[in-house]
């Protein structure tokens, strides 16, 4: 991958930084955050601002532009991407190094005395904006919001934003109708005494209507906002698909309803509109619920006396704890998903020895199975199919210029995942299809034993995901061998494949506690730059657990996996197991064998069967 | 116990915060922090007013009085003392429960409209301040600043301030000058470009003068302040303190120096208004540093745009790696604590059978044994003597209502610890005289497990402390058994006993990254309400650990253990531990023989060396 040559951009970005076409005042510096009006991880083509100015096109980063730099803040996943795609333009800011500078830190080192810096303010969240903002002010500078996209204005070639027709959802797969879902977040409402709570992530839209779309890749959202009201539901959403019937009627728009579930449909570019009449209309004590991540404009649109900012939303909790036909489909989903990679797996093992398959074409195949089972959409994100040395880019994306042969010789990682009108996946595995070296067996095994580690672990009750992070990290420790990025991350119900509020990762304090029915991710890992990754990923359910004493009635926790793949045995030096690990493994693949064959004898699929079979053999411990 | 009536107290109480004498309008409720002025942990007994107008002495709290209500905000360790303690006019608050109401969210819910609350702002944190001025102003209530306490308004009998002789410790207990630790100090003010750096914790003022004092029972401390400037040095103390010959030599006081390092003496009381007129005088770009949890009233002697807070000050981070000399001191005031507590289990051994000894009896005896090593100067806490149910109070202390009898059929839980001239110590050991339930034992050995996977943690140079935290519960957690309190802190050296910035626990995020030289307590617990407590705890030093891989250079650490007692090996069910854990206490107790028998003998203490023996003999494993 050659970098992107950004002199000329940043040349344009940079005249329109000063142009009373577009700013008040000049401004010094301009943020290009990731994300879109909605906060979203993953966006639309038209919303990738900060990738068209840099090139960089990884799902976490922030670009600032001064008249003098540029410069990118990403995270560990995401150093060795950014490096290769960025030019000398751009200096890399690694977070989570002690050495880095904040952006607030770094601006009020570069900028000269009393600047301004701008920023769209429909693309910065609120929180962020009140931290920038104070830390610009204390230093004698000044964030401003730029009304007009500054990007937008020097990118010719913009893409439209999307407008894809819906999916509905009927109870067999989301287990609550729409309107229950409202009367529960009214009830919320009511408890926490706001009158109004204004919907601004897409997939909170979306888990609240039973609607799916395709607005974004990967992601079965559509862009929408919504404002509900103890008597009113506004849809904020653009284009005919409001005109579609199966969605009328989903929707109820042509039935007579009380009229507190009556849905007003309203163009999306209307919100702000809308939001400041509410604004205008409070009474005093009547307040409006956002998430303290919405946008710095849709928040400015209600008196701050009358603002209620929490930063998990009522949906973002209810929708994280599914519910048992949420559950089901998710298992479901999993099987499938295992069933078509149990295929690829087998169908790899017998190609790659002949040097033909590349990266490309591995993601290819894993795509192609996937897409043969029942409710398949799409994936839910770009297939992480790296061997040897991309292994170690922890967010690879084989691209032509990278696209590398997979050989005998060398570890292969897959993070892939689909999207099934059941459930979402998210599973990786690393393989060798010749013969491993004792150290890359070794590190393998470390990351597995995190792996059990955590998915074994048993914990009280309101536990928070965090602190499981480090019983992923001990094995390796121990060896003096680390990974630099989190341990999971919550995973929707045919939803976005990173969702709040739980995960378990060391950088995340702020996570709700662990319930019965969220689903995350486990997913430790080891990468050696420059040679290969290893990651180890199950979606994994949290249940009640059985213990001795629990808790003093406080209630056990632990987690059952979801993903039923086989973890290659061939990988794992057995001696560095205890007896506990040993029969983790055993029990887990014996599970597979029986779910996944059960299936792969169902679908007539008997050459992977004999595959699964074999690769779930059990563990044979030296004596 | 019986709990302290207070209805008397609050009626005047009551009445003040109406008197015009004292507030300019009336406050509809009144805050009376844990803290003094300098915010310690640990008060002078004129500090203790939260005690005095509650009947709770325990070592963290916070009441707030209205006109209706009586509530007291404390946590886990403390819940069962504060309901023995409190009449029923109080209200327990227990924190990190669930469904109890900050203190904020508690004085919304029950205050009238417009309300006015108050608190000393000499004693309220400055963060603190801010956090529940902001929470009561968005209710439209005010947090007011009462300049006379209202409480020593009704303490008639109140003590007086203590200003008792100070102690200088020369380079051989302290390792750095004074003059060396005020370069720098004034080295890190100018790397972040501050002018002026007060001094507002009582142990940071001790460390930076090499001095130690005894004004606060338990923590060889003084009340002092001080202010630091690039080229002056302010101390605000009291008494005829300095004039001691002792002490001005230490000081300087009557040599020719260099004028950045004149020492300027003034009042205590003088400090409010020194910092007013520092304030006052400073130039644009002027800063001046101070904790963010020192006082309103200090902080507010600084405008705003000139203040500089930092949640960890230069001078507790500074002090929280000890240098050669402090870490020698610590490892000599272990031994010779061991010798005491050797002494102390040989004596119980012999006497609890008898039926004589009460908690405050062996507390007494811990004390006696102590005071005969050199350099003992006090005891760093209240010891910890609890037997039976008592064990189960996390920080019990006896008194003469609650003064159990030790006997053979409970366990014992001692916690104690000392002050020497060359350090300071924190020990835990649970015991049976006679024979532990199978249950006690269970317990015990989980305990254990957690202490033995702190204190055996490998982990990456930079890791916070609160990721080690879940290590200590894992084997508790995996039978449905855990403890309500963090897992480990800071330790000083032969200063306070709890200090920042770093610990174990699950509740501080905020903590700093461990770094070799750091000295922390190990220490996770199990308590069973109304049947026993048991807790292991170590003083433990972080010491850089070899590891195969060594984390790519970043460098590996783990803990060596400071605290050389025997852990009883009758309370162990050696079948729950693993071959490593099994050796881990074998070595320790090797190591125990090894220093803390040659101290025995050289002491000529050759009982206490003979229990010392029996008690480290190698655990046998069941085969």
């Amino acid at each position: 991958m050659s970098p992107k040559i950004t002199t000329e951009l940043l040349k344009q970005l940079r005249q329109v930084m000063k142009n009373p076409r577009y700013v008040q005042e000049p401004v010094q510096a301009y943020i290009v955050p990731s994300g879109d009006a909605h906060q979203s991880e993953y966006i639309a083509p038209c919303d990738c601002r900060r990738a068209f100015i840099s090139g960089f096109d990884g799902s976490a980063g922030t670009a600032i532009v001064t008249e003098q730099h540029a410069a990118m803040w990403t995270d560990g996943r995401y150093f060795l991407q950014a490096a290769h795609q960025m030019d000398s333009n751009w200096t890399l800011m690694k977070m989570g190094l002690k050495d880095t500078p904040s952006q607030e830190d770094w601006l009020v080192s570069v900028l000269p005395e009393g600047s301004k810096v701008g920023v769209d303010p429909f693309i910065i969240p609120a929180d962020q904006w009140k931290r920038m903002s104070k830390a610009l002010r204390s230093a004698g500078h000044d964030l401003v919001p730029v009304k007009e996209n500054l990007i937008d204005t020097i990118w010719t070639d913009c893409p439209q934003r999307p407008c894809k027709p819906l999916i509905t959802l009927d109870l067999s797969y989301t287990g609550v109708s729409w309107r229950d879902k409202i009367v529960a977040l009214r009830s919320k409402m009511a408890e926490r005494k706001v009158m109004w709570f204004v919907v601004t992530a897409l997939d909170e839209v979306a888990w609240l209507f039973n609607l799916r779309g395709s607005d974004v890749e990967y992601n079965p959202v559509f862009f929408a906002y919504a404002i509900i009201g103890m008597n009113t539901i506004r849809l904020f959403i653009d284009g005919d698909r409001m005109m579609d019937p199966g969605v009328r009627e989903h929707l109820q728009l042509d039935s007579t309803l009380e009229p507190e579930f009556k849905i007003q449909v309203m163009p999306y570019g209307s919100i702000l509109a809308e939001l400041q009449a509410v604004g205008a209309g409070l009474s005093p004590k009547e307040k409006v619920w956002l998430s303290d991540k919405a946008s710095y404009a849709l928040t400015e649109a209600i008196p701050k006396a009358y603002r209620y900012l929490t930063p998990y939303t009522p949906i973002c909790i209810a929708k994280a704890v599914k519910n048992a036909a949420e559950t089901e489909g998710m298992r479901r989903a999993h099987i499938k998903d295992a069933v078509a990679l149990c295929e690829l797996f087998n169908w790899l093992e017998k190609e790659v020895p002949k040097g033909t398959v590349t990266e490309i074409v591995a993601a290819d195949k894993a795509e192609e199975f996937r897409s043969q089972q029942k409710d398949f959409v799409e994936l839910s994100f770009a297939t992480i199919s790296s061997t040897g040395p991309n292994g170690a880019i922890i967010h690879y994306k084989p691209v032509p210029e990278t696209n590398r042969t997979l050989s005998v010789n060398e570890i292969y990682l897959l993070d892939s995942g689909a999207q099934y009108k059941d459930g979402t996946t998210d599973v990786t595995r690393t393989m060798h299809f010749g013969t491993p070296s004792a150290y890359e067996k070794e590190c393998f095994t470390y990351v597995l034993k995190g792996h059990i580690a955590v998915s074994a672990a048993i914990f009280p009750n309101g536990t928070k995901g965090h602190l499981l992070d480090s019983f992923a990290r001990s094995a390796l420790w121990d060896c003096g061998l680390d990974y630099l990025h989190g341990t999971g991350h919550g995973v929707g119900s045919f939803l976005n494949v990173h969702e709040g509020p739980c995960g378990i990762s060391y950088k995340t304090f702020a996570d709700e506690p662990l319930e019965a029915g969220m689903i995350v991710s486990d997913e430790p890992g080891y990468y050696e730059d420059g040679s290969f990754g290893i990651r180890i990923e199950n979606v994994v359910l949290v249940i009640p657990a059985e213990t001795k004493y629990n808790f003093k009635n406080r209630g056990s926790l632990t987690f059952e996996p979801l993903t039923l793949v086989p973890i290659q045995t061939k990988m794992i030096d057995v001696n560095l197991l205890t007896d506990k690990e040993c029969n983790w493994v055993n029990e887990y693949h014996q599970k597979c064998r029986e779910v996944v064959g059960a299936e792969l004898e169902r679908q007539g699929r008997h050459e992977a069967l004999r595959w699964l079979l074999r690769e779930t053999e059990p563990l044979a411990r030296a004596q």
